[in-house]
């Protein structure tokens, strides 16, 4: 330091005034690694929960399509009718109920979805009960409302994977907790919650009189789905009564990651509720936007369908060379599209993250991004192309090998 | 009722158990008469913040060849680079200053830079002073965070129109208070405030160590702006260590409404707990909604000349019908778009708002939906063509004068 600067005073800094609860917000920490190794040439990046498919051009064509004909004016905050009907028929199809479309709110982003159910339903001082390692941004989104995430950990063994123990979970219910954030199938661990888990959940919920957010944006990737085509939902074990807000999003299942668009399922009974949160967030979602999402469900079906093909070769691709490393531990997910594996003699994931970028071209997120009981791990997302992946597994194979 | 479900017990609501601030959330005052007369035939609808001009097409395009090119996937949190330096560009023309394009910071809206501004600043049981009346979405906003809005009637007199008294805002700083929320030009008042009154309210919040979240988004729109093309701004007034967060919007410049579409410009000292806020919300804006914006800012400035000049002509049409009206309270507001007028004899504006629209096929905004001060007048909104808003007034001064 200068002697110059050093006899300046410091000015105050603009940070000194701010909420203690914005400033506390945890970074990203996938952020810092893509920031890391995104400009170097040849870099697989297997960080994001992201394909490396664009939107197919038939979802696209309908927002132009939109946009030509002038649909460029305030539209109705809970969605517009055509794509909550859309919604309606296309949950109905999926889960075997005829499912009424006033219980569907369209959102800017499964996240804008999360930060509206957590809105209806904590407040400031309140907890919220996270399995953990997770996903950062539900418990990120608590922190900003002045709420309190209280992670109750994963289990974990090699046959099972990862597994959700049911009094660990009630145990950590205090009278300040208001909900149980359940995301299943979960980012990045894999767990795919049985409908007994799930009854499970819905029972302590019940007990203590706490809602469920339910994340189910990963239902179609999973491996073990058979004719049903989704995994176990909390759709199969509720009562209407339950007090369950289900969070969706367009992002995987159809590429659209980028175009920000969500939904709320709620019982039609919050629905002014609903609107009054969405007005005063966003203040509703493009329509344009929305007609491309009416698109994606009417006539995206094939298009999901090759992208769970593809995740399924994707994974076991990776699984198969991981176990040809003895340095590796890991259990094949059973859903969502990453594999969240452990290497031995490599506790600081963030370093190793780091270090696959310099020493193997390819993208990983740290652990240390996904919470407590997630720092041991390091995740790959597989959602791509048999090419690519393959490729991407060799060079961590041989890196792990050297 | 009858007896049948008389003898049944009421099932529990899943109101019962949803946030209280959730649950007394405001409805928008506009939404029901919008909802009452959106349907019938021949209805001049004057009641929203909206023109009637669909976004340009030169707008349309670029995101049309955005999402033609793929450019479908998540992309940067603060905004692509392209639109932050567009945006200071634009605001360095206008303004005079070069502005660096770390202080801009792209939204899903005004709406939501509104939100994320409130979260940096304000927390549970803390307090914002909003000048009223005024759009209800600030106040509504900081009651979603669970803060009181605390509101600072303007005054009026048929000479100055609206006007705000710096003894009586400053009179309303308790300890709680944090935020000080400042539109000028105003909706729905047409208030704009002076340089002299910018500084005023300026020292204000240097004296009590209270931050500023600007909203100048009808800027622009200043009828008597001159060469500066603008109404004055804290940017004329302020030093770089005051705590001012300005709010903006593509909306109305653009005729961007349905598009979803602002930016929050901070001290770029904030950057890291912005991105965070808005990853925790809505996780970005689509990147071609952003190259939309790209092109309105470089390439839109005739077509905000040309609304700037039909919204003038809409108010002298609008002043001079109202003029022969002994019936209506008014003063010709400088900024904005919109004539907020009381008559002679309707203290109840909801119920005056609902009967224009039966008795006169126009639609206009009861004042009751602007909060305190605003109970007595009612909103018409003239940023339309001449021959609408010809129309209109001919309806309403007949109306008037039956």
């Amino acid at each position: 330091m200068s002697g110059t600067s050093a006899s300046l005073p410091q000015p105050p800094s603009l940070l000194d005034h701010i909420r203690p609860q914005a400033l506390s917000l945890p970074e990203s920490g996938i952020v810092e690694v893509m920031n890391y190794g995104r400009q170097r040439e040849g870099m697989i990046p297997l960080w994001a929960g992201e394909g490396d498919l664009p939107t197919p051009s038939f979802i696209s064509e309908a927002a132009t399509r939109s946009l030509a004909a002038g649909e460029t004016f305030y539209t109705w905050q809970r969605g517009i009718p055509e794509l909550r009907a859309a919604i309606a028929r296309y949950m109905s199809r999926l889960y075997g109920q005829a499912e009424d479309p006033e219980r569907f709110f369209v959102t800017g982003s499964g996240m804008q979805a999360i930060q509206i159910a957590l809105a209806l339903t904590l407040s400031a001082g309140e907890e919220i009960l996270i399995p953990s390692p997770s996903w950062p941004n539900a418990a990120a989104a608590a922190e900003v409302i002045g709420a309190r995430p209280v992670y109750v950990p994963f289990s974990f063994d090699e046959v099972q994977g990862f597994w959700l123990d049911l009094d660990r979970l009630e145990s950590a219910v205090t009278p300040r907790t208001r909900v149980i954030f359940i995301n299943t199938p979960a980012n990045p661990t894999g767990f795919v919650a049985s409908h007994e888990a799930l009854r499970g959940v819905l029972d302590i919920a019940r007990r203590h009189g706490l809602w469920i957010v339910a994340d189910e944006i990963y239902g179609r990737f999973y491996y073990e789905a058979g004719e049903a085509g989704r995994a176990p939902s909390f759709h199969d074990v509720m009562e209407p009564e339950d007090r369950i807000l289900f969070v969706q999003t367009f992002s995987k299942n159809w590429a659209m990651t980028g175009w920000r668009l969500g939904w709320i399922e709620a019982d039609p009974s919050l629905g002014a509720v609903l609107e009054n949160l969405i007005q005063y967030s966003t203040s509703g979602v493009a329509a344009f936007i929305q007609r491309a999402g009416v698109a994606a469900l009417e006539r995206g079906e094939s298009f999901v369908a090759h992208q769970i093909e593809r995740a399924r070769r994707g994974r076991d691709i990776v699984a198969a060379g991981l176990a040809t490393s003895n340095r590796v531990h890991f259990a094949p997910p059973p859903g969502a599209f990453y594999m969240f594996f452990g290497v031995e003699g490599e506790s600081d994931t963030r370093a190793l993250a780091l270090k696959l970028v310099d020493e193997a071209a390819i993208g990983l997120a740290p652990g240390t991004a996904f919470g407590p009981g997630g720092e041991s791990y390091i995740r790959l997302c597989f959602a791509r192309g048999e090419g690519q992946i393959g490729e991407a597994t060799d060079r961590l194979v041989r890196w792990l090998q050297r």
